[in-house]
């Protein structure tokens, strides 16, 4: 099809179109003229895509390096998803060298204690040492590997559940990009919703206990 | 002491004191003449939460609202944690009224399956709405309160992690206030990269296991 027929069945405007071609993020369709070119469903499927990931609240730049890693790694892998996954950003607080050396140190032991096989190279990780950095800076009490354990561990069960045994290798790596970027920023709220809920029934809980004791 | 030497020992410039006290956050000092006003330690600790919050990532509107709440909540309840955190946002989807009906029909199973004792009225029942009518919009699959139940596990695990059965009831309100914030917005990140990295460690272990068996 013409680009006005893509434009039309994909509802995105030609000129955004030629944007997401000169970024990359969508192939170059097969010239047919000096000045035509036609495109396919690989062209259309792309752009649903995209348009997928940007109601998911992702931004152009994270979609496009979202693309990029998932153009360059093989699909049948789930670590492929990571990958795209480790790209999305996790909110930072600033924090100093040597609290983010305490965090190293905290994240390396709790890893070695799980027995995870993940790189200090991941993007992930360090997103993670942010994170627990952000803690040692700021949390009132000690930033331990023992403390940290319940987290690893909801984690860990988490991850099982989300990527079971069975879990299918043969989807085409568009949907396991669609997958593991909707995945993430769609579970996230969902997972900090229901712990802050989980605060309120706990609440109530022990409230009602203590006045029934005294 | 006055003004002067709370803004010299709080590290708080007088305007923003002065700011602090006509938006509610921080009492009036004790006059002492028709210019002069007299601060204590009360006004001291209350600057200082309030720069602890602040370095935590929050928005004075929402420091002024965590704080308003704490000020008309009995401080030893636990409840009371609930409600300032319920201020805190949580990202959200453009959802249509009838995937907010679907989510709400799901979170009513949950909590009911879970024995939960939240009301719907609480803020942060509407947030767990909007997070899973994000899902209802945009994952491609069934979104059933079975799906759920793991999330809703993991959360309740967390927050009898969080608030241990001997929770010190006796804590002051501010610390109470300060311990719920830093509690959701500090261990939210790590939560989160958290379970990013355990995908990752679950993402190799499966693709090693294929490697072995093929």
């Amino acid at each position: 099809m013409r680009i006005a027929e893509l434009s039309r069945r994909a509802e995105v405007p030609i000129p955004t179109i030629k944007f997401y071609i000169r970024e990359g993020m969508l192939p170059r369709g097969e010239r047919s003229s000096a000045t035509q070119a036609r495109y396919g469903q690989t062209h259309l499927d792309r752009l649903t895509l995209i348009a997928t990931l940007q109601k998911a609240g992702l931004t152009l730049p994270v979609i496009a390096q979202a693309l990029r890693t998932m153009d360059s790694t093989p699909g049948d892998s789930p670590e492929f998803m990571a990958v795209a996954v480790g790209a999305l950003p996790v909110r930072d607080y600033a924090t100093s060298p040597e609290q983010t050396a305490r965090a190293e140190t905290v994240l390396r032991a709790l890893v070695e204690q799980r027995g995870w096989d993940v790189s200090s190279d991941a993007p992930v990780w360090q997103a993670a040492v942010r994170a627990i950095a952000g803690l040692v800076a700021l949390w009132p009490e000690p930033v331990t590997p023992d403390r940290m354990a319940v987290y690893a561990e909801v984690a860990e069960r988490l991850a099982a559940v989300e990527l079971p045994d069975g879990w299918n290798p043969s989807i085409s790596p568009a949907e396991a990009l669609r997958y593991a970027v909707l995945g993430t920023v769609l579970f996230e709220p969902v997972i900090l919703s229901l712990r802050r809920l989980a605060h309120v029934d706990r609440g109530a809980k022990l409230r009602a206990r203590r006045g029934s004791t005294s």
